[in-house]
């Protein structure tokens, strides 16, 4: 019998590593039929626990139930194996409305979804080797094994983590301080597998994150870790995927802002934060830490909120992310309240090269 | 038979305020022998609760067991009444070594215990006046019954309380919003009871926090009280004592910064936050968040701690309580950094008065 052998895609190939490293725990494989209901309809595993947006293998790889596929990067490094034990057909409208809220194909992960389709085989996975990644990535990388030891080894109790897909200004960096204040340590996890069109790429904001842990962060208090996993842009239910994902890395409490892993207008700004009142949290096991848009305030003179600043929109540094783009573009450095110069320099040379490679 | 009454002190008075308007529930009168010996030695009520300092009324009025003694204020008005239940002797030298850690009378709480004497009555009390407070206090006085409803009328589930017994300088304005920022609402709660003699008076304290209410703390997010409890200077045990109090005013987290509500150098800078570890938080019923020392930082440009700014101490603005009151004493402004300049030009308008008046 010849072997048989799947070439994942590269969201596959980010689900296939955030299962081997044990990210996505409780899961040790792709999801079948009932789990993909229940997490569909319930936010749970077919076992009760919390999970909010299904990890299917969606493939018209021709197998049967009980046949040992080897899979592939999209790369195409061997990675390991799945034995089927299900193939079934999900309704991607269906998964599309309970967990993204909307059936609209303009939605980036309603997209996503719509493109792989219905049929999907499951299993638990085997890993023999993990995915490549950039030099920069790789000197970063944690697993969630790695980064509780990292965190045992500081003697941290309380650990907020903090998922971001930009780069950190100074609005970010206020909230993951303020955040760090009342814990031990803090865990800024940058999400670096595929994201949409127009978010800047992870190598760049790597230069960022890695410029403000040698500036701005101080290394015994601060870990900076990559997450490779996908966007799903699913806002409320992804927020939730977000906290579990940094609970498996060891954190104890996680970082909800406004409008996280939000996409256009499908979510209210809030709705991330609010999906956590019908969450139990000790059963959930870490602790989300709502924030509200932060910015720098002239009378205030420093980094605040709408709870902790009392003054008119008119003392508040406001600028697009259309005109942060323009500025940058342009080579015109946005001013310090708004961003550190040297996460400025970064973006502004990565997008005087863009130009250059057009 | 004639009326027995007793005119308290201003410290028992304080208590008996603080017992009164249920700041310090489960306790309903001054505590007995059983309940002093277990809240010095194991820092729990003879009920089992926590109780971390002895409230008991110390006196050579004679009385016996049964007897209605009638209150008074330390000003002379009638306040209620105790049924004696029992009359015993602690030993304040054993109440000083396990409560403040030190036998030393230089230390203003065990000073003030041993002042006291041994001999206590015990027993619970009944209620018919309150102490008398200045207007600028009273405009701002909530029971804890009142704090709990001014929350709840809010929508507020996550209330961080703020204890102080100093002007709020940026330092601590900085904290107290960091707190706030994860939170639904902000009680600063200054204690208005007796201080240690070159403690700033309540009376200008207050007319800096209303500045800041006003100019620099937003009123939806911000409640100020004031706590009419007396001062221990227990560093560690008083700490306890504190969270209590605010649990019992609603608050679900305590803000406890280094060296909290110590004196001298009775108490490692850390010990206040420390004494938590050994605590079952979820039977105290309140979390405290721990703070480090808070400072502005020129390269930071902006306010933070030694948890979150990596920059050398020549980056920071220090200034010390000598050096700041001999500015102010000057009429010297401190920096904008420092200190709000309202703030500022209170405390210099008070330490003008104050020559004026010598």
């Amino acid at each position: 019998m010849s072997e048989k052998r799947l070439q994942l895609s590269e969201r596959q190939t980010a689900d296939f590593e955030m299962i081997g490293i044990g990210g996505f725990a409780p899961l040790t494989g792709f999801q079948g039929s009932e789990d993909w209901r229940n997490v569909c309809g319930q936010m749970r595993t077919s076992d009760g626990e919390y999970w909010p947006i299904p990890i299917t293998l969606a493939t018209d790889f021709e197998c049967e139930v009980g046949d040992v596929v080897e899979l592939s990067s999209d790369e195409g490094k061997h990675l390991g194996r799945i034995t089927v034990n299900e193939i079934f057909d999900r309704d991607v409208e269906v998964e599309a409305e309970q967990v993204y809220g909307t059936t609209d194909s303009e939605h980036p992960g309603v997209a996503a979804i719509y493109e792989e389709g219905n049929r999907c085989i499951a299993g638990p996975i085997e890993v023999d080797d993990l995915p490549d990644h950039e030099e920069a990535f790789m000197r970063r990388y944690l697993t969630p094994e790695e980064s509780k030891k990292a965190f045992a080894d500081r003697g941290w109790k309380k650990i907020v983590a903090f998922q971001t897909r930009n780069p950190i200004h100074r609005a970010h960096e206020y909230l993951t301080k303020a955040a760090l204040e009342t814990c031990d340590g803090l865990f800024i996890h940058p999400l670096i597998g595929k994201t949409k069109p127009g978010d800047i790429p992870a190598d760049v904001r790597m230069k960022c994150y890695e410029v403000l842990m040698e500036d701005y962060y101080p290394e015994d208090r601060v870990i900076l870790g990559v997450k490779p996993a996908k966007m799903h842009y699913a806002g409320p239910r992804e927020a939730v995927l977000h906290a579990i994902i940094r609970r498996n890395y060891g954190a104890t409490h996680f970082i909800v802002g406004r409008d996280h892993a939000g996409a256009g207008d499908y979510y209210g700004t809030y709705d991330a934060q609010l999906i956590f009142d019908d969450i139990d949290i000790d059963e959930l096991g870490i602790e989300p830490l709502m924030f509200e848009h932060t910015f720098w305030c002239n009378e205030c003179e420093g980094l605040a909120s709408g709870k902790t600043c009392p003054h008119d929109s008119e003392s508040h540094l406001f600028l697009s992310g259309t005109k942060v783009r323009e500025m940058l573009g342009n080579g015109e450095m946005p001013p310090p309240e708004f961003s550190r110069p040297e996460v400025a320099q970064i973006l502004i040379d990565a997008y005087r090269e863009e130009d250059n490679a057009d």
